[in-house]
């Protein structure tokens, strides 16, 4: 090149960068903005004074409002438009790529609904779930039904906004886990659904029963909080970069070094919050774990909430609840709770905290069962969306599909239809993600037993970061650098695969079961 | 008035209370964001896991630069001035009228300085505050010493871009406590030194020695945390709409509905918690009473940092270290305590507790002897601004007006000029509202006594509300509604004599040292 061309060219690729730098400086006060909420919302649950409840709102309302001005900064889609019609653009690296295709991508989130129709959806779903409240307490579905109906018609829109050429379900499912369809979801759900009924069946006819007394033994909340700590450090969660406290309902929230875990414990069920940190845990290990420079970029988000479930279930169950890990910790739970497991046997125990019982509440249902508890609501949604089954008739068919998906007879609707916020929020075609987790956690797993051959003898030894340090250098470090599907293909080689998933539960079930 | 005059008329005050909402509307958003900043600065202190420094430095930095762009919008001064032009002005309330005053003090305040000295000016009080804080460590005066005279040069400048026309220590001294100036601090100041030091000769003279390992004796954390509950109880702090934590060094943050409060416990002085728990606990009062109405409007806020401060120490020192609320307390201390406090007698306690030792750390003083640490250095900030001395004399000064005033000797810098943190950050100025606000107190208490005149046997039942809830209705409730000259007349029906305090303090120690 001559020094003209040269230097022309230079003069681009400087023009360019500048673009490319002042889109993401606007990103990143996103972001940080963002981190106060979270924190805000972290001290509502945990700290704030009873009191403060309308104050805090305020506060809310102010950033919340502060924050999506930022988001549908004009200039934001100017520079998006211009750094894309850049020559230069081709030269971009994969990161700076990646970066540009995420900004496009919440931008016009931020930018495709009307500001009107958020208001009216938000106003909406406001009072929906405080009628759901009420209707959820005196088991009256009526009282709920034209506020569901309200916000299902605003979901259809806010559909319609987001991408009109596109089926509404399927925007909404593309909406909380990216590239995710009803076409995708049934591809994985029915099989599983299939496979986990037949599983079930074959535990119920066991021989082995549980014996759940174990587990509901008095442990005095300080020899609960000594067992938190021992699970944060065996599975590398940083207490120096986040803190463990209690909340009414166990959540995680943070980002790179400021991660806060919540538990709530329980003196006759010391597992509900050695197993809420653990899962708590892992989605804290993943939010701590992105790699440091890909902070504060849009790939230094999370991949999607299937993706952080992934984790969180991944600690929790297939780490948390596994033989392997058991053998190792169960003389060390002895210890720790002095007297009042001395005399509990391993197996018994392996099995108490992985019995299978099919019940009526989907947080409370097991590792198996709770997908079956998604299935239906996926199903149900599908129907709705597809225009088969209609609001009014919910009740109904929720208690026929828990009847014949897992043979419980549902008593009323607060234990039933009603028993989840999400629908009065207008979360339709979140649940879904919940189950993907566990496939995308159980094909990680596959991989993992691949690399690490003798994975179970080193939990069986305690080396839980073994198992953990794998699932930061594959899954957590990348952040979002992929979209979920190529996510799954770059770590296990192959594209999501609900049959692990399968494996995986029959043959931990089969071999505690014995059948 | 004819129909169109009146019709007119009603226009332009419709137009004028139009511009004043928007105004209102203005600072309001920054007092939200000023809320939100306060929060952070308190999980900073008390909840942020240590590895979260720089993040949330990063976020403080974000509320900080947004929250001075809306201080500095230009439209509030725009509004301002059409509003003071307006015909209608004069017609304004007098809580619109003093709304607008306070208004144009904040904004003159943010706009007057140039953002490039106010860069300056804080990089050089953070670097100013690092070296300092080496140079206390290592007892190295002559390396703060050019940091200090930089910061002493530009808190020089920054009163001249205050205000050209005045004295800059008086702009200063206006600064952190309106209507303040040297003359007026002379006037309080050199009487209450004189008096002070013979109120301290006569104590030292009596026969009465204090008894200090009655306060060293060990309580328990979980007694002293029960004697802090109790404490503000008695108090009327509201903990449903505030709390107590524990922090490095006990302060107050919050407003109104959400008002916090800290402290730290020594198991070797219970005295030193209780006392702050007291100080914080009036802090944190006057924080949640300001009267409703008032509320995110300017005269919502509190009136100044001496009158924050008299509160504080009026439920320490006048109600706190009491004879009336120990004839109460004793007893009751005696049973949270247990054995702890059994055999201790009345009179040796109190003297205890409100012992008078020259010493030489502001921080740790009493009562008596605080007010000669503020005097001195008032005095020193004094003859500095009037060029009578220099920053390189400060360690040796300091030396001889301890010596001359508390006869006490400084062994090092590190136990002398250099134990605050006030001159490093830029804060010259400030020490003397300290005292000032043990002034404004003892001069309330003086009305208070006229107005109650069963008050000591309402303490000596217990009844500390009766004299709270005569500092929450003549005090607290009314915010900002007058500068600091103007509240003490409004409650006391005098303007500000330091006579009250030298009275109160004479008369307390008098019958405690009995001369």
């Amino acid at each position: 090149m001559s020094i003209l061309v040269r230097t022309i060219h230079r003069l681009f690729v400087i023009e360019m960068k500048e673009k490319y730098d002042k889109l993401l400086s606007k990103t990143k006060e996103i972001q940080v903005v963002g981190e106060i909420q979270q924190l805000m919302g972290w001290d509502t649950e945990v700290m704030m004074p009873k009191g403060a409840v309308m104050q805090r709102s305020e506060q809310q309302a102010y950033l919340a409002m502060h924050n999506h001005h930022k988001q549908i900064d004009p200039e934001i889609g100017i520079l998006l438009k211009e750094i894309k019609e850049d020559k230069e653009f081709e030269n971009l690296s994969f990161i700076e790529k990646r970066n540009i295709y995420l900004i496009q991508r919440d931008y016009d989130k931020a930018t495709k609904v009307p500001p009107e129709f958020v208001a009216e959806f938000t106003k909406a779903s406001v009072i929906a779930t405080e009628v759901w409240k009420e209707a959820r307490k005196e088991n009256d579905f009526a009282k709920f039904l034209p506020h569901l109906e309200k916000v299902f018609e605003l979901s259809k829109k806010l559909a319609n906004y987001l991408n009109p050429d596109l089926h509404p379900y399927d925007v909404l499912l593309d909406f909380f886990e990216p590239s995710m369809s009803i076409e995708k979801y049934n591809e994985i759900f029915n099989p599983l659904k299939e496979a986990t009924i037949e599983l079930i069946r074959k535990c119920n006819e066991s021989p082995n029963k549980p014996d759940k007394t174990i587990i509901k033994r008095k442990v005095p909340l300080n020899i609960q909080e000594k067992i938190s700590l021992d699970i944060m450090k065996l599975l590398d969660y940083d207490l120096e970069r986040g803190r463990l406290d209690t909340a009414a309902h166990p959540f995680t929230t943070g980002s790179y070094d400021d991660v806060r875990i919540t538990t709530r414990y329980l003196e006759d069920n010391f597992t509900s919050s050695l197993f809420a940190v653990a899962h708590e845990g892992g989605h804290g290990c993943y939010d701590q774990n992105i790699a440091k420079e890909q902070r504060y970029l849009p790939v230094g988000n999370y991949c999607s909430m299937g993706v952080h479930e992934s984790q969180s279930r991944f600690y929790e169950n297939i780490i948390g609840r596994s033989k392997s890990f058991w053998w190792y910790y169960l003389p060390r739970l002895k210890e720790i709770s002095e007297e009042i497991f001395k005399d509990v046997e391993y197996k018994e125990f392996l099995l108490a905290i992985n019995r299978v019982e099919p019940s009526l509440i989907r947080v409370e249902a097991d590792e198996v069962t709770y997908n079956l508890h998604i299935i239906l609501r996926f199903e149900l949604e599908r129907d709705l969306f597809e225009d088969k089954i209609k609001i009014a008739d919910l009740p109904e068919l929720w208690k026929d599909k828990m009847k014949e998906m897992l043979g419980v007879d549902v008593p009323n609707d607060s234990d039933g239809v009603l028993q989840d916020i999400h629908w009065s929020g207008g979360s339709f075609g979140y649940f879904p993600t919940y189950t993907l987790g566990n496939v995308y956690g159980a094909q990680f797993f596959a991989k993992l037993k691949q690399d690490i051959p003798d994975w179970n003898e080193q939990l069986e030894k305690g080396n839980v970061n073994v198992l953990t340090d794998w699932l930061k250098k594959n899954v957590q470090e990348k952040g979002n650098l992929y979209d979920p599907p190529e996510l799954v293909k770059e770590v296990t080689g192959e594209f999501l695969n609900p049959n692990y998933l399968i494996e995986h539960l029959n043959e931990k079930y089969s071999q505690l079961y014995e059948f």
